[in-house]
């Protein structure tokens, strides 16, 4: 176990150390109790001819050009997914990295199946009025229960985007109070917010980084810049954006380079910062994810992000860490960004995917000062929630984030190897803990490996120009891997 | 029965006819099977000691300035919500328009108990790429089941506000599609796009009206000019938006004054429509609700809506019609705008709330051309869409629609009967199934009759600066209301 994980992330050197220990347990950790297919069988083409009987069908009510296939969700098991043709294909996608635990857990069915929890299913409440019974306790036992360390604050959303809007504007909240000096504000800026314009929607910005994504909301599209299906034709605020830094691996052998790289890169948001302000759009936030998943698992050292701090707190803007596809273990640790040891914890941190339930933490300097600020009539759904709670009995019962980050470990050491063997194909193999991504020598032959794969039984994302991406429950295990493996070998010698 | 609706709403007069004959078989309607406390029970003040405490624990974690009082959800049961110190009240609010048959129906505890749909609440897809076996068939005998007069375009989205954010984004498209004249996106257009800059992200914009409400994400908030709490402090694009007709009730007996408001408003449309060409910023879309709820519940005429349509199709511009509050039935038509006998069917609709998912219908040339353009990882949820399957079934077979506008009618007499009672307090009762309101003469008056009314087992809401919104599922009967115009009647005589 060698590769430049371990070196680019201390944490990870350190789980290394105890995830090698750890190495087997996993296996007879039978307490799952899902039964799962021993390993892939794929009877047809994929799609086959019933999901392109429903595609046509589908098609005739929107847009799917996207579609995939259509799924079989009473027979996905665990890591499995079986598509409506009876395929049965190892799911390292997983709806988008949505899926923490398996297909059909039994956990969840449990949650499901239990009268206790009937009632939170079938009445949706308003929840900033109309809060169920013991809410705060149900927050505490669930979200709370995980939140980065040193924030208490949370508040849930329906989804991802909604989530980043959201936590948003707790920054122009508070970028604006402290602008304010205690003062209430005027009634010239209450007249004005309801006519869109300055003092009471203020010229803010919000800055964000080259190939980020954060959805698909306006203001969440605006610090989006991977993909133009995205973005095109859409007005957008002219919010500024900042390089993202392209390290080098392993980080140590080209540490002069990768060091330069961070310092470049911090000294080009200190600009945009600065320019902002003299264009009169001050930046209220600076929002990125922890790595850049749809903009082609692009990870920034621990030393980037720290800086970032710095930057955010010398100029007092808020630091939005975008969590939604990294967080709920998805890296080894509960949060990406514990990997880098910040000083302090970031003041916004938004959440959904395996989380079930979006949502964000914030620090206190973030919270609003009235009701009614950062609410809409559902703002979540409890039932998600409840079903939260399982999720994270499970993390913590089957120790699924050391699981994660020795699983990570040794799909790393697959890529790797295949990496060694197939050097003009494959490159820059990276991941932590269930997020891994190889790079293929342009799009056209990581679509076409993609979906060799997936004829084998696998299915795989992609991302960036030409990555394939794998996003796995945090119930994966070797085996599975070795499967994996196996199949990916088998794809490259046809290439 | 000879209220303004009668006159204003000419579809309503011909309902008016056919609901005195269906007046009673309501009451016998007994395969509804809920077993609802006979009338309202409050022991406590309310908020009681229970939710006090609940309340201050909550607060630690979020604002709860805007919790009325914390829900047993258990034991709450048709029209009746049951706090947690045992206050049993009749829900005339129903969690902000969003319950659609009632706390706890048989019929949705039937869909949450059938092992048949557990896959569907435990396996949520990443709807774009990978939906359920039949998912057209379910959309089918759902949302299009129940789609506008010539609509046969569907979208599930998770909330009411990107619901709107993504039905935007079809009026985007379609007007940049119809200024490229076939052609395909140029390369300029495409790399500005990841920008934020034109002409990738064009200058075009959205009128609204004043007083609108349409959501809390940035795009949505710009079309939302009511409270201050909701806006103040977050950048917005400066769009236009033109005045909402203020009508005189009833109409008929201001026919005069009414048609020239009507005329008045559609000219500034018109003018807002040119001045934004002129500036630059083209109006892609007109987006309105059928009746502001938000805003005061300020209905429009037929008329009116018919000229927006006219304004919006001489100048090739987007009609979107925001249903969240209005569908499902609630006006005793499915959507709010059947009243409107608009021509065409409108572009773009979106609904929430009573639906249980978000989401919205389209016209054809509304429809994405590429993959991926409406899009996110979620989009929807299937198991809502289930849920509604048995809400849409129960509105047939009971015929919830004609029931809601016959039971809509009875509280327009009640609220009329208590105005002539009460000429000093109450004014502009006015309705439509089980959306009704009336004006108190300030927000203070109107705050301490809700305060009143609550503590006598009546939870109604509030909307505009100083009107009562009462907001009934559509399983509300004519009894139901008899209590409400008791309390009503007792805290009138107190105020």
């Amino acid at each position: 176990m060698s590769t430049h994980l371990l070196r680019q992330f201390p944490t990870l050197k350190a789980l290394g150390a105890v995830s090698r220990e750890l190495r087997f347990p996993w296996s007879y950790l039978s307490t799952l109790a899902v039964t799962e297919p021993s390993s892939p069988a794929v009877k047809t083409a994929i799609p086959g001819p019933k999901s392109s009987t429903m595609k046509r069908d589908l098609n005739l009510i929107q847009n799917t050009d996207v579609v995939h296939f259509f799924v079989d969700y009473d027979r996905s098991m665990g890591n499995y997914i079986v598509d409506v043709d009876g395929n049965v294909l190892l799911d390292l996608f997983t709806q988008i990295a949505s899926i923490p635990l398996g297909y059909n857990h039994p956990r969840i069915m449990k949650v499901l199946t239990d009268p206790v929890n009937l009632a939170a299913f079938a009445n949706r409440p308003a929840l900033g009025m109309y809060p169920p019974s013991e809410f705060a306790q149900i927050l505490s036992e669930t979200l709370l229960s995980v939140a980065p360390r040193g924030i208490n604050q949370v508040q849930t959303m329906a989804c991802g985007a909604c989530s980043v809007e959201h936590a948003l504007k707790g920054a122009f909240m508070a970028y604006r109070r402290r602008e304010r000096g205690g003062s209430p504000p005027t009634q010239e800026e209450i007249e004005t917010s309801l006519l869109n314009t300055p003092p009471g929607c203020p010229k803010l910005s919000v800055l964000s980084f080259k190939n980020a994504f954060h959805g698909r909301t306006m203001g969440a599209l605006a610090l989006s810049h991977t993909k133009w299906v995205h973005k095109l034709d859409f007005p957008s605020p002219c919010w500024p954006f900042a390089t993202f830094p392209t390290l080098k691996y392993p980080l140590e052998e080209f540490a002069d380079e990768n060091n330069a790289e961070d310092a470049r890169c911090l000294a080009e948001v200190q600009d945009k910062i600065a320019s902002a302000k003299r264009a009169g759009q001050p930046v209220a936030c600076v929002a990125t994810e922890p790595m850049q998943c749809e903009g082609g698992d692009r990870y920034g050292s621990p030393n980037f992000f720290q800086g970032l701090q710095d930057i955010c707190q010398e100029n007092s803007i808020a630091l939005l860490l975008d969590e939604v596809q990294t967080g709920a273990g998805a890296s080894g640790k509960f949060w990406l960004h514990e990997h880098f040891y910040l000083r302090d914890p970031p003041n916004l941190v938004t959440f959904a995917k395996k989380m079930l339930t979006g949502g964000f933490y914030y620090t206190p300097d973030m919270r609003p000062t009235e009701g009614g600020r950062i609410f809409n009539t559902w703002t979540g759904d409890p039932s998600k929630v409840i079903m939260l709670k399982a999720v994270l009995d499970v993390i913590k019962e089957e120790r699924l984030l050391d699981r994660t980050a020795d699983t990570g470990i040794y799909m790393i050491e697959i890529l790797m190897a295949a990496q060694n063997k197939y050097p003009n194909l494959l490159s820059n193999s990276r991941g932590l803990g269930s997020l891994a991504a190889v790079d293929l020598p342009d799009g056209e032959s990581r679509d076409k490996i993609v979906g060799k794969l997936r004829s084998k039984g696998i299915n795989v994302g992609v991302c960036g120009s030409r990555t394939m991406r794998l996003r796995s429950t945090l119930t994966l295990e070797r085996k599975h891997i070795d499967i994996f493996a196996d199949r990916l070998h088998a794809a490259l010698k046809e290439m």
